[in-house]
């Protein structure tokens, strides 16, 4: 009986997150303008209810009470009690007020970096630091404030692994970057702004999301947002968003990444429906799928033999003159630049490794907000040779700090590494193996339901990389992989 | 301070709601088809979740410790009173029930309607009358079963002066309507089917609903729909759906329907923002509103004068060898048919009246569930002149009693009688009057916010309709606006 009662409350707590979940998304894609200040209380009031419902007395009893009758209740039981254990430490009053504190701080943001004014934006995220600080202390860690922020998104991960990851990595790819810059680059760049209109991008991409990965309009939908993501309401109502800009691969990477975190969520098994276990894994697990989808997948020399055609119907003017190689060869430029979305796959983990040490500074209070712009600029030099010419294209052009999401970033190395290990694994049947050599990648992402998407929260995301690839998280294969791709672009020996 | 936590909780529930009925508006116009099933289960949690909040004890006690500060409180308290007062008069064990019986009641109404079977939906509509009877019984009333019913939806009404209003208005307009059906009719109404692109209608529509009424994107969006419908979240965040059909006036006229609803819910003052008082005063003074922008602005000459060059810019094939007045003798064709949505200014209330006759047998029980389609028949024959063909055009058209809604019909013909009734108020205003006959409504909206929207649900639709026209709600200006328009427009003298 308790088990039931259970369910129920878990279940209004999923619905309710849901609802939010829906206002935030039609915040970002659909509401009129004028309706942000009551949207902002309206979605504080949401969260607040299931935070309510979810760390309520009678919760915590029926949690502590639960006898689950299978595996998969054992699942509800043991994921929900951790989310317990951690919502418990946050009161209302604190959830509540951040809720508020970051709806302002992100419309502060997106006036901010539009006139790339940081002075304005200082303010909140002195703020925003301030909250994630009473957060870790209020949810408390062993070894560092970061670790008690960084289990949102990574359970079990630490900063100092992600410290020893990352250097890691940084010593093993800087030298590669560097011989990248100094080869030979002959091809034309051009190709990639060329005029695209935007509702023809928009439905290649889409039609793409379909056909190579299984996303369809039954389950699914995409719209424009200023910053692109995912969102769901459910493993059969996925939203992805993306935008136009002039470098056209931009909506068409962003969508096929969208696409593997939707994928992901679509995969998760109808078993925990409602129920907290019913995500993935972390987000760096959900990284690895996106980045797969986008790089691994949509970046290689397959795909592009496979979609030309498709490119070159969609747009004959954009693909006019040119063939599957030479686009291979153009979307797969590596060129340090400042704006971490738009970074190649080289060059991308130079722009997280930064803002995992700026934000780790930031919250131990060795550097100051104010500073903050002087110390990305710096850092940029030293990892990529670039300087900002302005704070919108520098410490404003991310959305993470003025949404609060500190501890967020690691996520995407972390990702980008596992996405490696991962497909590495999976082609070890050689079945899959030769459908990733023909884009055809149903075997894959039959074998990527099978062993990761399935299983959602139920395993941490250590214990589904052992599981998957037989090993845990390492930077060898994504290393190996970088080497082998780009010496062949680039022609080094 | 209780009246700081009575206002907490009331915004609480007006934020559930909010999210409620973004689900709902999402699922009529965003929503992938597969997540229904879903959609339906978080969208009953919602509902529940806000019922719960509202009806519990806590909030009773809250309710009745109010001490309200000023008007603004007072009107609020007084308002939450007689909303929580009728919502505990529902036992839980019963609303559960209606809500089952409803729910299969409608999925019957839908493969009863579709195979046009009446025989399949009679039992559904027995148990939704006896549902009817015992919530009238439940919720208590002095003189008939139906007040309890009608005073959901037209707080204060009574059945009697439902009668009463409605024999006059019948008694009145029906030589009118024989006599409009004897007259020559030489217009051509095929215009009005003449291929408009389904964009540039939507467009149109939108465009003129903004320079017109005031309708913006700035608070306000444009939505395709199965059913057209208003909803809102706050006054700066109204939604309004339409549909297009073959016959492209349904598009137009519908939306400026939908507008005038949106502009009440935008005209209500932002004092009351986040409590129950927040709405419409009634269904039926909405109607007036929506009633009023549809067909007294909608389908003036005035208005085809001002705006068919607009028509001619976004649709030429559509308007080509026509004129303003052409068309607005078209849009205002006069025919008896069979179903009332597409029912015109003089038959539309006829189609009113014979539903609120049958419902009032069918709750008293001089009428059978089992007699129902004869006495239908019968009517429409006696009214209309019309012998549907079979009861998918019959009996069985209306959406209303497959949901329990019994007492809502007549909200349609009080909102007609009253938009002629406000409308002459504010026309006593000479500016206004001048506004009016020159399509320039911006006066006009003026007043409306000033005598009817802002007050919101802060005055019972009597105490509004008294204080902004002088008098209680009257048939006349209705009957002799419809003789004054169709007289002319049919020659009759």
């Amino acid at each position: 009986m308790s088990m039931e009662q259970l369910k129920k409350r878990l279940g209004q707590v999923s619905d309710l997150n849901a609802a939010g979940g829906l206002m935030s998304w039609d915040q970002e894609t659909q509401m009129p303008p004028e309706a942000a200040r009551v949207r902002g209380i309206q979605m504080a009031t949401l969260a607040g209810l299931a935070h309510e419902l979810f760390t309520a007395q009678e919760t915590g009893t029926l949690l502590a009470q639960a006898q689950p009758g299978d595996e998969v209740e054992a699942a509800v039981v043991r994921v929900a009690r951790r989310d317990h254990e951690r919502a418990t430490k946050l009161p209302t009053a604190f959830v509540e007020e951040a809720t508020r504190a970051r709806n302002e701080a992100h419309h502060a943001w997106v006036d901010a970096r539009q006139h790339s004014r940081y002075a304005t934006f200082a303010p909140h995220l002195t703020r925003m630091m301030d909250l994630a600080r009473r957060q870790a202390d209020l949810l408390g860690y062993e070894a560092h404030p970061y670790d008690a922020l960084l289990d949102a998104y990574e359970p079990g991960m630490k900063a100092a692994q992600v410290k020893t990851v990352f250097a890691d990595l940084r010593d093993r790819t800087l030298p590669l970057l560097r011989r990248i810059v100094a080869a030979d680059d002959a091809a034309d760049y051009r190709i990639l702004e060329r005029p695209f209109a935007p509702e023809a991008q928009k439905a290649f991409a889409w039609k793409v999301a379909g056909d190579a990965f299984g996303l369809r309009g039954d389950f699914a939908r995409q719209d424009e947002s200023a910053h692109p993501f995912q969102t769901n309401f459910s493993r059969s109502d996925l939203r992805i968003t993306t935008r136009v800009e002039p470098y056209w691969p931009a909506c068409l990477f962003g969508t096929w990444h969208e696409t593997g975190h939707a994928m992901y969520e679509r995969g998760v098994a109808e078993r925990w429906e409602r129920t907290p276990v019913s995500r993935g894994a972390s987000l760096g697990v959900h990284e690895s799928q996106s980045r797969m989808f986008e790089n691994l997948l949509g970046r290689s020399r397959p795909f592009w033999q496979r979609y030309f055609p498709q490119l070159q119907q969609a747009a004959p003017e954009v693909a006019a003159g040119l063939d599957a190689e030479t686009l291979y060869r153009a979307v797969n430029r590596v060129r340090p630049s400042l704006i971490r979305v738009e970074a190649d796959e080289v060059t991308y983990n130079f722009h997280v490794m930064l803002r995992f040490e700026l934000e780790l500074a930031l919250l131990e209070g060795t550097l100051s907000v104010q500073d903050l712009p002087e110390a990305w600029n710096a850092k940029m030099a030293e990892y990529l040779g670039q300087t900002p010419p302005d704070d919108a294209r520098g410490v404003l052009q991310d959305v993470h700090w003025s949404a609060g999401l500190v501890g967020y970033f690691p996520t995407y190395t972390l990702g980008n590494l596992l996405s490696v290990q991962l497909l590495e694994a999976a082609q070890r049947d050689p079945t899959i193996a030769a459908g990733v050599e023909q884009a055809e990648y149903a075997p894959l992402l039959a074998w990527l339901t099978e062993h990761v998407h399935q299983y959602g929260r139920s395993l941490t995301p250590e214990e589904l990389t052992v599981q998957a690839t037989g090993q845990p998280l390492s930077a060898d294969p994504y290393v190996a992989y970088l080497h082998r791709k780009y010496e062949e672009i680039y022609s080094l020996s």
